[in-house]
Protein backbone atom coordinates (compact mmCIF):
# COMPACT_ATOMS: atom_id res chain seq x y z
CA UNK A 1 0.00 0.00 0.00
CA UNK A 2 1.62 3.21 -0.91
CA UNK A 3 -1.30 6.20 -0.55
CA UNK A 4 -4.32 7.17 0.80
CA UNK A 5 -6.95 7.57 -1.47
CA UNK A 6 -10.61 9.16 -0.91
CA UNK A 7 -13.53 8.05 -3.33
CA UNK A 8 -16.45 10.25 -3.53
CA UNK A 9 -19.60 9.84 -4.91
CA UNK A 10 -21.76 12.86 -4.73
CA UNK A 11 -24.96 12.98 -6.54
CA UNK A 12 -28.68 14.00 -5.89
CA UNK A 13 -29.77 17.50 -4.70
CA UNK A 14 -25.83 18.57 -4.60
CA UNK A 15 -26.01 18.28 -8.23
CA UNK A 16 -28.81 20.27 -8.94
CA UNK A 17 -27.92 23.30 -6.94
CA UNK A 18 -25.16 25.86 -7.76
CA UNK A 19 -24.64 26.57 -4.26
CA UNK A 20 -24.31 23.52 -2.97
CA UNK A 21 -22.58 22.27 -5.71
CA UNK A 22 -19.72 25.09 -4.97
CA UNK A 23 -20.06 24.23 -1.24
CA UNK A 24 -19.53 20.60 -1.37
CA UNK A 25 -16.65 21.45 -4.13
CA UNK A 26 -15.13 23.68 -1.83
CA UNK A 27 -14.72 20.85 0.55
CA UNK A 28 -13.70 18.41 -1.84
CA UNK A 29 -10.87 20.29 -2.83
CA UNK A 30 -9.01 20.76 0.43
CA UNK A 31 -9.53 17.09 2.01
CA UNK A 32 -6.47 15.62 2.47
CA UNK A 33 -4.39 12.86 -0.01
CA UNK A 34 -5.31 11.39 -3.25
CA UNK A 35 -8.83 11.85 -4.39
CA UNK A 36 -11.48 10.62 -6.94
CA UNK A 37 -14.71 11.74 -7.88
CA UNK A 38 -17.97 9.85 -9.24
CA UNK A 39 -21.17 11.92 -9.67
CA UNK A 40 -24.76 11.24 -10.54
CA UNK A 41 -26.94 13.75 -12.73
CA UNK A 42 -30.05 11.49 -13.17
CA UNK A 43 -32.38 14.76 -12.14
CA UNK A 44 -30.22 16.95 -15.21
CA UNK A 45 -30.67 13.96 -17.25
CA UNK A 46 -34.50 14.19 -16.51
CA UNK A 47 -34.78 17.57 -16.99
CA UNK A 48 -33.02 17.68 -20.11
CA UNK A 49 -35.08 14.50 -21.46
CA UNK A 50 -38.22 16.81 -21.07
CA UNK A 51 -37.01 19.44 -22.75
CA UNK A 52 -36.38 17.25 -25.77
CA UNK A 53 -39.73 15.64 -25.45
CA UNK A 54 -38.10 12.44 -24.25
CA UNK A 55 -39.95 10.80 -21.29
CA UNK A 56 -38.19 9.39 -18.85
CA UNK A 57 -39.18 5.84 -17.19
CA UNK A 58 -37.91 4.23 -13.84
CA UNK A 59 -38.26 1.13 -12.37
CA UNK A 60 -37.35 0.45 -9.19
CA UNK A 61 -35.20 3.78 -9.23
CA UNK A 62 -33.32 2.42 -12.36
CA UNK A 63 -33.22 4.41 -15.38
CA UNK A 64 -35.06 2.54 -18.58
CA UNK A 65 -32.78 3.67 -21.14
CA UNK A 66 -33.38 3.19 -24.93
CA UNK A 67 -31.29 5.28 -27.35
CA UNK A 68 -32.49 8.41 -27.24
CA UNK A 69 -32.01 8.41 -23.24
CA UNK A 70 -28.64 7.03 -23.74
CA UNK A 71 -27.91 10.06 -25.87
CA UNK A 72 -29.37 12.34 -23.22
CA UNK A 73 -27.31 10.14 -20.40
CA UNK A 74 -24.10 10.40 -22.45
CA UNK A 75 -24.04 14.22 -23.12
CA UNK A 76 -25.57 15.34 -19.69
CA UNK A 77 -23.47 12.74 -17.29
CA UNK A 78 -20.39 12.94 -19.94
CA UNK A 79 -20.50 16.57 -20.89
CA UNK A 80 -22.89 18.51 -19.15
CA UNK A 81 -22.37 17.86 -15.51
CA UNK A 82 -18.69 16.21 -15.81
CA UNK A 83 -17.32 18.96 -17.14
CA UNK A 84 -19.09 21.95 -15.10
CA UNK A 85 -17.39 19.88 -12.16
CA UNK A 86 -13.57 19.81 -14.11
CA UNK A 87 -14.33 23.50 -14.74
CA UNK A 88 -14.98 24.06 -11.02
CA UNK A 89 -12.51 21.65 -9.55
CA UNK A 90 -9.70 23.77 -11.81
CA UNK A 91 -10.86 26.39 -10.48
CA UNK A 92 -9.95 25.30 -6.94
CA UNK A 93 -6.85 24.04 -8.39
CA UNK A 94 -7.26 20.87 -8.45
CA UNK A 95 -6.13 19.31 -11.72
CA UNK A 96 -9.09 17.45 -12.46
CA UNK A 97 -10.00 15.07 -15.49
CA UNK A 98 -12.90 14.01 -16.50
CA UNK A 99 -13.89 10.78 -17.73
CA UNK A 100 -16.98 8.02 -18.57
CA UNK A 101 -15.81 4.50 -18.44
CA UNK A 102 -15.32 4.48 -21.93
CA UNK A 103 -12.23 6.29 -21.70
CA UNK A 104 -9.03 4.72 -20.87
CA UNK A 105 -10.63 1.67 -21.02
CA UNK A 106 -12.15 2.46 -17.25
CA UNK A 107 -15.08 0.57 -16.75
CA UNK A 108 -16.15 -2.37 -19.04
CA UNK A 109 -19.59 -3.73 -18.97
CA UNK A 110 -22.23 -6.12 -20.53
CA UNK A 111 -25.36 -4.90 -21.71
CA UNK A 112 -28.00 -6.03 -19.19
CA UNK A 113 -30.01 -9.07 -20.39
CA UNK A 114 -32.70 -11.79 -19.54
CA UNK A 115 -34.27 -9.55 -17.12
CA UNK A 116 -37.60 -9.34 -16.75
CA UNK A 117 -37.79 -5.56 -17.78
CA UNK A 118 -35.96 -4.64 -20.54
CA UNK A 119 -33.47 -1.63 -19.08
CA UNK A 120 -31.92 -0.99 -22.86
CA UNK A 121 -28.73 0.16 -22.62
CA UNK A 122 -27.74 -0.50 -18.90
CA UNK A 123 -24.20 -2.12 -18.24
CA UNK A 124 -23.21 -4.27 -15.43
CA UNK A 125 -19.32 -4.05 -14.54
CA UNK A 126 -17.56 -6.99 -15.94
CA UNK A 127 -13.76 -5.13 -15.57
CA UNK A 128 -12.21 -1.88 -14.46
CA UNK A 129 -8.69 -0.94 -15.37
CA UNK A 130 -7.34 1.79 -13.31
CA UNK A 131 -3.58 1.48 -13.84
CA UNK A 132 -3.41 4.47 -16.52
CA UNK A 133 -5.67 6.28 -14.03
CA UNK A 134 -3.49 5.40 -10.30
CA UNK A 135 -0.44 6.90 -12.35
CA UNK A 136 -2.11 10.11 -12.79
CA UNK A 137 -3.81 9.85 -9.31
CA UNK A 138 -0.03 9.03 -8.19
CA UNK A 139 0.99 13.03 -10.02
CA UNK A 140 -1.86 14.66 -8.30
CA UNK A 141 -4.37 14.43 -10.89
CA UNK A 142 -8.16 13.96 -9.32
CA UNK A 143 -10.22 11.92 -11.74
CA UNK A 144 -13.57 13.21 -12.24
CA UNK A 145 -15.81 10.02 -13.33
CA UNK A 146 -19.07 10.11 -15.14
CA UNK A 147 -21.82 7.23 -14.37
CA UNK A 148 -21.00 5.87 -18.10
CA UNK A 149 -19.37 2.34 -19.10
CA UNK A 150 -19.24 0.70 -22.48
CA UNK A 151 -19.02 -2.49 -23.93
CA UNK A 152 -15.36 -2.40 -25.78
CA UNK A 153 -17.18 -3.05 -29.02
CA UNK A 154 -18.15 0.63 -29.29
CA UNK A 155 -21.55 0.77 -27.06
CA UNK A 156 -21.72 3.28 -24.59
CA UNK A 157 -23.58 2.13 -21.41
CA UNK A 158 -25.59 3.85 -18.71
CA UNK A 159 -24.32 2.39 -15.34
CA UNK A 160 -25.54 3.66 -12.05
CA UNK A 161 -22.98 5.65 -10.16
CA UNK A 162 -22.74 4.28 -6.71
CA UNK A 163 -21.88 1.16 -8.81
CA UNK A 164 -19.13 2.76 -10.96
CA UNK A 165 -17.79 4.01 -7.44
CA UNK A 166 -17.85 0.57 -5.79
CA UNK A 167 -16.21 -1.01 -8.68
CA UNK A 168 -13.29 1.80 -8.99
CA UNK A 169 -12.77 1.34 -5.21
CA UNK A 170 -12.23 -2.07 -5.46
CA UNK A 171 -9.81 -1.79 -8.48
CA UNK A 172 -8.20 0.86 -6.63
CA UNK A 173 -7.97 -0.74 -3.33
CA UNK A 174 -5.07 -3.01 -4.24
CA UNK A 175 -2.86 -0.36 -4.46
CA UNK A 176 -4.01 2.47 -2.77
CA UNK A 177 -5.38 2.57 0.97
CA UNK A 178 -8.78 2.88 -0.53
CA UNK A 179 -12.38 4.90 1.35
CA UNK A 180 -15.19 5.48 -0.33
CA UNK A 181 -17.83 7.89 1.02
CA UNK A 182 -21.21 8.39 -0.37
CA UNK A 183 -22.46 11.82 -0.31
CA UNK A 184 -26.15 12.63 -0.75
CA UNK A 185 -28.75 14.83 0.63
CA UNK A 186 -29.16 12.79 3.82
CA UNK A 187 -27.12 12.80 6.88
CA UNK A 188 -26.64 8.91 6.95
CA UNK A 189 -29.16 6.26 6.78
CA UNK A 190 -31.82 6.46 9.07
CA UNK A 191 -33.81 4.26 11.94
CA UNK A 192 -36.87 6.84 10.18
CA UNK A 193 -36.79 8.97 7.03
CA UNK A 194 -38.86 11.31 8.58
CA UNK A 195 -35.90 12.15 11.46
CA UNK A 196 -32.88 13.69 10.02
CA UNK A 197 -31.45 12.87 13.59
CA UNK A 198 -32.17 9.16 13.65
CA UNK A 199 -28.29 8.18 11.92
CA UNK A 200 -27.92 4.54 11.87
CA UNK A 201 -23.71 4.42 12.76
CA UNK A 202 -22.48 1.64 11.74
CA UNK A 203 -23.75 -1.46 9.50
CA UNK A 204 -22.62 -5.19 8.98
CA UNK A 205 -24.29 -6.94 6.73
CA UNK A 206 -26.33 -9.37 10.09
CA UNK A 207 -27.55 -5.26 10.59
CA UNK A 208 -28.30 -4.74 7.19
CA UNK A 209 -30.53 -7.78 6.60
CA UNK A 210 -32.42 -7.18 9.45
CA UNK A 211 -33.40 -3.67 9.04
CA UNK A 212 -34.06 -4.69 5.53
CA UNK A 213 -36.54 -7.80 7.09
CA UNK A 214 -38.09 -4.95 9.53
CA UNK A 215 -38.66 -2.68 6.62
CA UNK A 216 -36.16 0.03 8.00
CA UNK A 217 -34.03 0.59 5.16
CA UNK A 218 -36.01 0.06 1.96
CA UNK A 219 -36.01 1.66 -2.00
CA UNK A 220 -32.83 3.33 -3.14
CA UNK A 221 -30.81 2.42 -0.16
CA UNK A 222 -30.87 -1.32 -0.78
CA UNK A 223 -28.74 -1.47 -3.91
CA UNK A 224 -26.42 1.47 -2.48
CA UNK A 225 -25.54 -0.61 0.92
CA UNK A 226 -25.45 -3.24 -1.83
CA UNK A 227 -22.38 -1.95 -3.67
CA UNK A 228 -20.65 -0.40 -0.22
CA UNK A 229 -20.47 -3.97 1.15
CA UNK A 230 -19.42 -5.13 -2.11
CA UNK A 231 -16.26 -2.46 -1.66
CA UNK A 232 -15.36 -3.89 1.57
CA UNK A 233 -14.97 -7.06 -0.03
CA UNK A 234 -12.70 -6.16 -2.41
CA UNK A 235 -10.41 -4.60 0.10
CA UNK A 236 -11.75 -0.68 0.54
CA UNK A 237 -10.83 -0.14 3.85
CA UNK A 238 -13.72 2.25 4.76
CA UNK A 239 -17.15 2.64 3.59
CA UNK A 240 -19.34 5.77 4.64
CA UNK A 241 -22.61 7.35 3.81
CA UNK A 242 -22.74 10.88 4.68
CA UNK A 243 -23.95 14.30 3.38
CA UNK A 244 -22.04 17.34 2.41
CA UNK A 245 -21.02 18.28 6.01
CA UNK A 246 -20.27 14.72 7.07
CA UNK A 247 -17.76 14.66 4.50
CA UNK A 248 -15.18 16.96 6.68
CA UNK A 249 -15.89 15.07 9.78
CA UNK A 250 -14.71 11.95 10.63
CA UNK A 251 -17.47 9.85 12.50
CA UNK A 252 -20.42 11.34 10.93
CA UNK A 253 -22.70 9.68 8.85
CA UNK A 254 -23.36 5.66 8.73
CA UNK A 255 -20.43 3.62 8.78
CA UNK A 256 -20.36 0.31 6.66
CA UNK A 257 -18.11 -2.64 8.40
CA UNK A 258 -17.59 -6.25 8.54
CA UNK B 1 13.21 14.40 -30.07
CA UNK B 2 11.50 11.54 -29.26
CA UNK B 3 9.03 10.03 -31.00
CA UNK B 4 6.60 10.80 -34.08
CA UNK B 5 2.98 12.56 -33.23
CA UNK B 6 0.17 12.89 -35.72
CA UNK B 7 -2.37 15.19 -34.66
CA UNK B 8 -5.30 14.83 -37.05
CA UNK B 9 -8.48 17.36 -36.73
CA UNK B 10 -11.24 15.87 -38.46
CA UNK B 11 -14.85 17.63 -38.75
CA UNK B 12 -17.59 18.47 -40.94
CA UNK B 13 -19.56 15.40 -42.32
CA UNK B 14 -17.27 13.33 -41.29
CA UNK B 15 -18.94 13.78 -38.14
CA UNK B 16 -22.68 13.40 -38.97
CA UNK B 17 -22.64 9.98 -41.11
CA UNK B 18 -22.13 6.94 -39.35
CA UNK B 19 -20.74 5.48 -41.94
CA UNK B 20 -18.34 7.96 -42.81
CA UNK B 21 -17.09 7.88 -39.27
CA UNK B 22 -16.73 4.17 -38.98
CA UNK B 23 -14.65 4.41 -42.03
CA UNK B 24 -12.48 7.50 -41.03
CA UNK B 25 -11.74 5.63 -37.44
CA UNK B 26 -10.64 2.45 -39.41
CA UNK B 27 -8.01 4.92 -41.08
CA UNK B 28 -7.47 6.94 -38.11
CA UNK B 29 -6.92 3.36 -36.15
CA UNK B 30 -4.10 2.00 -38.75
CA UNK B 31 -2.14 5.35 -38.47
CA UNK B 32 1.50 4.51 -37.27
CA UNK B 33 3.57 6.04 -34.85
CA UNK B 34 1.51 8.17 -31.38
CA UNK B 35 -2.20 9.78 -32.91
CA UNK B 36 -3.95 12.23 -31.20
CA UNK B 37 -7.60 13.17 -32.40
CA UNK B 38 -9.15 16.72 -32.17
CA UNK B 39 -13.31 16.64 -33.29
CA UNK B 40 -15.08 19.27 -33.97
CA UNK B 41 -19.37 18.71 -33.95
CA UNK B 42 -20.64 22.17 -35.17
CA UNK B 43 -23.60 20.15 -37.24
CA UNK B 44 -24.47 18.14 -34.55
CA UNK B 45 -24.35 21.42 -32.03
CA UNK B 46 -27.17 23.24 -33.90
CA UNK B 47 -28.74 20.03 -34.38
CA UNK B 48 -29.62 19.68 -30.83
CA UNK B 49 -30.02 23.58 -30.34
CA UNK B 50 -32.86 23.37 -32.66
CA UNK B 51 -34.19 20.53 -31.37
CA UNK B 52 -34.48 22.48 -28.05
CA UNK B 53 -35.66 25.51 -29.28
CA UNK B 54 -32.67 27.56 -29.21
CA UNK B 55 -31.90 29.66 -32.55
CA UNK B 56 -28.28 29.16 -33.73
CA UNK B 57 -26.29 32.43 -34.62
CA UNK B 58 -23.51 32.38 -36.60
CA UNK B 59 -20.96 35.20 -37.38
CA UNK B 60 -18.04 34.51 -40.05
CA UNK B 61 -18.62 31.00 -39.24
CA UNK B 62 -18.16 31.25 -35.85
CA UNK B 63 -21.10 30.70 -33.75
CA UNK B 64 -22.05 33.07 -31.29
CA UNK B 65 -22.45 31.58 -27.77
CA UNK B 66 -24.67 32.75 -25.18
CA UNK B 67 -25.36 31.02 -21.90
CA UNK B 68 -27.78 28.31 -23.33
CA UNK B 69 -25.48 27.47 -26.43
CA UNK B 70 -22.39 26.65 -23.73
CA UNK B 71 -24.82 24.42 -21.70
CA UNK B 72 -25.22 22.78 -26.19
CA UNK B 73 -21.96 22.77 -26.81
CA UNK B 74 -20.79 21.37 -24.18
CA UNK B 75 -22.67 18.79 -23.75
CA UNK B 76 -22.75 17.27 -27.70
CA UNK B 77 -19.33 18.29 -27.94
CA UNK B 78 -17.55 17.34 -24.48
CA UNK B 79 -20.15 14.27 -24.36
CA UNK B 80 -22.49 13.27 -27.25
CA UNK B 81 -19.99 13.34 -30.23
CA UNK B 82 -16.70 12.62 -27.84
CA UNK B 83 -17.45 9.57 -25.84
CA UNK B 84 -19.25 8.20 -29.20
CA UNK B 85 -15.74 8.80 -30.91
CA UNK B 86 -13.60 7.60 -28.11
CA UNK B 87 -15.79 3.81 -27.51
CA UNK B 88 -15.45 3.37 -31.52
CA UNK B 89 -11.61 3.85 -30.87
CA UNK B 90 -11.74 1.62 -27.68
CA UNK B 91 -13.15 -0.85 -30.06
CA UNK B 92 -10.77 -0.71 -32.74
CA UNK B 93 -8.16 -1.27 -30.05
CA UNK B 94 -7.06 2.16 -29.25
CA UNK B 95 -6.84 3.44 -25.71
CA UNK B 96 -8.58 6.53 -26.28
CA UNK B 97 -9.00 9.16 -23.96
CA UNK B 98 -11.70 11.52 -24.27
CA UNK B 99 -11.00 15.27 -23.22
CA UNK B 100 -11.77 18.99 -23.07
CA UNK B 101 -9.64 21.76 -22.45
CA UNK B 102 -10.57 21.86 -18.62
CA UNK B 103 -9.34 17.99 -18.18
CA UNK B 104 -5.59 18.00 -16.83
CA UNK B 105 -5.84 21.93 -18.14
CA UNK B 106 -5.16 21.41 -21.09
CA UNK B 107 -5.97 24.36 -22.85
CA UNK B 108 -6.37 27.88 -20.46
CA UNK B 109 -8.02 30.61 -22.66
CA UNK B 110 -9.57 34.09 -22.08
CA UNK B 111 -13.28 35.35 -23.04
CA UNK B 112 -13.05 37.20 -26.41
CA UNK B 113 -14.39 40.66 -25.34
CA UNK B 114 -13.64 43.93 -27.02
CA UNK B 115 -14.38 42.90 -30.52
CA UNK B 116 -17.55 44.35 -32.56
CA UNK B 117 -19.34 41.49 -32.20
CA UNK B 118 -20.36 39.76 -28.92
CA UNK B 119 -19.32 36.22 -29.65
CA UNK B 120 -20.49 34.96 -26.13
CA UNK B 121 -18.54 32.42 -23.97
CA UNK B 122 -16.18 31.93 -26.87
CA UNK B 123 -12.26 31.78 -25.87
CA UNK B 124 -9.21 32.69 -26.78
CA UNK B 125 -6.14 30.13 -26.08
CA UNK B 126 -4.30 31.62 -23.54
CA UNK B 127 -1.66 28.34 -22.42
CA UNK B 128 -1.31 24.79 -23.64
CA UNK B 129 -0.40 22.46 -20.90
CA UNK B 130 0.43 19.21 -22.34
CA UNK B 131 2.76 17.65 -20.07
CA UNK B 132 0.51 14.83 -18.48
CA UNK B 133 -0.81 14.10 -21.54
CA UNK B 134 2.62 13.66 -23.04
CA UNK B 135 3.30 11.21 -20.71
CA UNK B 136 0.02 9.39 -21.62
CA UNK B 137 0.76 9.63 -25.11
CA UNK B 138 4.05 7.74 -24.49
CA UNK B 139 1.91 4.81 -22.88
CA UNK B 140 0.18 4.30 -26.45
CA UNK B 141 -3.05 6.49 -25.12
CA UNK B 142 -4.79 8.35 -27.63
CA UNK B 143 -6.03 11.44 -26.71
CA UNK B 144 -9.60 12.34 -28.37
CA UNK B 145 -10.14 16.09 -28.06
CA UNK B 146 -13.28 18.27 -28.46
CA UNK B 147 -13.39 21.84 -29.12
CA UNK B 148 -13.58 23.39 -25.48
CA UNK B 149 -11.65 25.47 -23.18
CA UNK B 150 -11.88 26.98 -20.23
CA UNK B 151 -10.30 29.91 -18.43
CA UNK B 152 -9.25 28.71 -15.03
CA UNK B 153 -11.99 30.15 -12.94
CA UNK B 154 -14.74 27.77 -13.68
CA UNK B 155 -15.94 28.98 -16.61
CA UNK B 156 -16.19 26.37 -20.07
CA UNK B 157 -15.81 28.56 -23.02
CA UNK B 158 -16.00 27.35 -26.83
CA UNK B 159 -13.08 27.25 -28.84
CA UNK B 160 -12.85 26.40 -32.62
CA UNK B 161 -11.58 23.24 -33.03
CA UNK B 162 -8.68 23.77 -35.59
CA UNK B 163 -7.91 26.44 -32.84
CA UNK B 164 -7.25 23.38 -30.74
CA UNK B 165 -5.65 21.30 -32.79
CA UNK B 166 -3.32 23.80 -33.99
CA UNK B 167 -2.24 24.89 -30.24
CA UNK B 168 -1.74 21.39 -29.26
CA UNK B 169 0.34 20.89 -31.86
CA UNK B 170 2.48 23.43 -31.07
CA UNK B 171 2.72 22.54 -27.27
CA UNK B 172 3.31 18.90 -28.53
CA UNK B 173 6.51 19.96 -31.19
CA UNK B 174 8.52 20.45 -28.07
CA UNK B 175 9.14 17.07 -27.38
CA UNK B 176 7.35 15.49 -30.55
CA UNK B 177 8.18 15.26 -33.73
CA UNK B 178 4.61 16.26 -34.74
CA UNK B 179 2.44 17.08 -37.83
CA UNK B 180 -0.41 18.68 -38.02
CA UNK B 181 -3.28 16.93 -40.72
CA UNK B 182 -6.95 18.56 -40.98
CA UNK B 183 -8.94 16.24 -42.29
CA UNK B 184 -12.45 17.72 -44.02
CA UNK B 185 -14.97 16.80 -46.74
CA UNK B 186 -12.87 17.95 -49.53
CA UNK B 187 -9.12 16.65 -50.76
CA UNK B 188 -7.23 20.05 -49.70
CA UNK B 189 -7.31 24.13 -50.50
CA UNK B 190 -8.58 24.08 -54.16
CA UNK B 191 -8.38 26.85 -56.92
CA UNK B 192 -11.95 26.03 -57.64
CA UNK B 193 -14.33 24.93 -54.92
CA UNK B 194 -16.37 23.49 -57.39
CA UNK B 195 -13.77 21.39 -58.88
CA UNK B 196 -12.49 18.55 -56.22
CA UNK B 197 -9.55 17.86 -58.82
CA UNK B 198 -8.02 21.63 -58.31
CA UNK B 199 -6.13 21.19 -54.99
CA UNK B 200 -3.17 23.46 -54.42
CA UNK B 201 -0.74 21.36 -53.40
CA UNK B 202 1.90 23.22 -51.93
CA UNK B 203 0.71 27.32 -49.45
CA UNK B 204 3.19 29.14 -48.28
CA UNK B 205 2.51 32.48 -46.47
CA UNK B 206 3.53 33.96 -49.95
CA UNK B 207 1.13 32.32 -52.25
CA UNK B 208 -1.64 32.00 -49.34
CA UNK B 209 -1.46 36.18 -49.07
CA UNK B 210 -1.65 35.91 -53.26
CA UNK B 211 -4.69 33.74 -53.48
CA UNK B 212 -6.51 35.45 -50.73
CA UNK B 213 -5.85 38.52 -52.09
CA UNK B 214 -7.20 37.64 -55.52
CA UNK B 215 -9.83 35.95 -53.63
CA UNK B 216 -8.98 32.08 -54.65
CA UNK B 217 -8.69 31.37 -50.73
CA UNK B 218 -11.73 32.69 -49.08
CA UNK B 219 -13.83 32.18 -46.13
CA UNK B 220 -13.68 29.56 -43.73
CA UNK B 221 -10.45 28.00 -45.06
CA UNK B 222 -8.75 31.29 -44.38
CA UNK B 223 -8.55 30.93 -40.61
CA UNK B 224 -8.15 27.32 -40.72
CA UNK B 225 -4.97 28.33 -42.81
CA UNK B 226 -4.13 31.03 -40.02
CA UNK B 227 -3.96 27.96 -37.48
CA UNK B 228 -1.62 25.79 -39.86
CA UNK B 229 1.14 28.86 -40.37
CA UNK B 230 0.98 29.24 -36.74
CA UNK B 231 1.14 25.67 -36.33
CA UNK B 232 4.76 25.74 -38.48
CA UNK B 233 5.94 28.75 -36.68
CA UNK B 234 5.21 26.47 -33.63
CA UNK B 235 7.56 23.87 -34.75
CA UNK B 236 5.06 21.96 -36.34
CA UNK B 237 7.04 19.68 -38.91
CA UNK B 238 4.21 19.16 -41.27
CA UNK B 239 0.65 20.88 -41.91
CA UNK B 240 -1.20 19.13 -44.32
CA UNK B 241 -4.96 19.91 -45.26
CA UNK B 242 -6.85 16.72 -46.77
CA UNK B 243 -10.09 14.50 -46.74
CA UNK B 244 -10.28 10.94 -45.22
CA UNK B 245 -8.87 9.03 -48.17
CA UNK B 246 -5.81 11.82 -47.96
CA UNK B 247 -5.32 10.72 -44.42
CA UNK B 248 -3.40 7.81 -45.22
CA UNK B 249 -2.16 8.32 -48.69
CA UNK B 250 1.59 11.11 -48.35
CA UNK B 251 1.51 13.84 -50.85
CA UNK B 252 -2.36 13.77 -50.90
CA UNK B 253 -3.97 17.38 -50.01
CA UNK B 254 -2.31 20.71 -49.42
CA UNK B 255 0.59 20.95 -47.96
CA UNK B 256 1.83 24.13 -46.22
CA UNK B 257 5.39 25.36 -46.00
CA UNK B 258 7.45 28.10 -44.95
Amino acid sequence: MDQQLSIIKVGGKVLEDADALQTFLDDFSVLQGAKLLVHGGGRAATDMAGRLGIETQMVDGRRITDEKMLEVVTMVYGGLVNKKVVALCQARGLNALGLTGADLDLVRAKKRTGTEVDYGFVGDVESVHVKALANLVRQGVVPVVAPLSHDGRGQMLNTNADTIASALAGAFAETFDTRLVYCFEKPGVLFNPEDDQSVIPFLNRELFNMYREEGIIAEGMVPKLETGFESLKNGVLEVVITNVEGLSIPGRGTTLGE
